[in-house]
């Protein structure tokens, strides 16, 4: 038996990462759930922002921006870039900042991951503006680096250590590992499919 | 110290997600990771595909479709509509599909929950195409919801159990909740800030 909730975006879990923009020259950057992948080969990302978000100006500014995912570790100085905004505090300020290619979009060193981005289209809808960008570079901790060379990829999800959101407000750590990519259909196939 | 990994979308956790559609009036649901929120109010949300994907062609026909977020108990059967085409496979004998106001937008029972969506704009970059919904209903399990009438929610993501994937091309699930939104962020100002 369903119940009909109305008219909410109840896609879940939700990915919290800081994105990060240079407003008239400072870096800024803003706690947000609204971004995820768009496409793997060309390397698709977006975020979503009200138009009237600091952080948007720095985007339409540069167009440019970078997506910062933050550890379980962070949460408390993430969830205060959500509280407030680059027009009143300076946020550039609570973290090591550093620039790469693009030299317009400022990435945080103490997240693991950083994506620095160059937007290929922009777009709005009501008061949202929607940014895709092409991912130019990838920025790792080198602790969450295995492999070496052309084989060199990432540590496991539990390592990172990602915080998830849902609508419910609540944060969420990463839990175990439950089954490998392509590989959990095969066995469907052979046991319940023909 | 960073390493540099390339022109990789490295957003984590992905939420994986049965995007429904109907094609040449059959259901029809292919897997994916390339799905989110855009906006709360309106509520948008998206997916993007491949342009020779069979789903594709159901959207484009009738500028509709539905997200359906399994439960880890679904893993298997999940990844299977991920491994094989609706050109081959007739995957709406999979599921219980029911159908809501849009009519044409195909929801699977077995999901906790379900979002039915309305295209409000669509694009292409390369061979991808994004299409970015409004939510016109969400249909969840009445186990899954609390609470009554105007202040019924949904119970925690713990319990909703949806599959996490990660570029690793592994599973995971949801761990333990870890805080509350534009809660941790006060602490921080107090003991951190000024």
């Amino acid at each position: 038996m369903k119940v009909k909730l109305g008219t909410i975006p109840l896609v879940y879990p939700i990915p919290i990462i800081l994105a990060g923009a240079n407003v008239q020259g400072r870096a800024n950057f803003a706690t947000l759930g609204d971004c995820g992948i768009m496409g793997l080969n060309p390397p698709l990302v977006y975020v979503s922002l009200h138009q009237n978000h600091y952080t948007t100006r720095g985007i339409e500014e540069n167009q440019t921006f970078s997506i910062n995912i933050p550890s379980t570790s962070m949460l408390a100085v993430t969830d205060y870039c959500g509280l407030v905004s680059g027009a009143e505090v300076d946020k550039s300020a609570l973290f090591e900042v550093f620039y790469g290619e693009l030299e317009t979009a400022p990435m945080i060193a103490e997240c693991p991951v950083n994506l620095e981005c160059r937007v290929v289209k922009a777009f709005g809808i009501e008061h949202r503006r929607i940014y895709v960008g092409e991912v130019v570079q990838v920025y790792v901790d080198e602790a969450c680096v295995v492999g070496k060379e052309e084989r060199r990829t990432i540590v496991p999800m539990t390592e990172l250590a990602p915080i998830l959101y849902g609508l419910d407000n609540r944060y969420y750590s990463v839990g175990e590992t439950i089954g490998v990519g392509y590989a959990e259909g095969k066995k469907y196939q052979r046991e319940d499919g023909d």
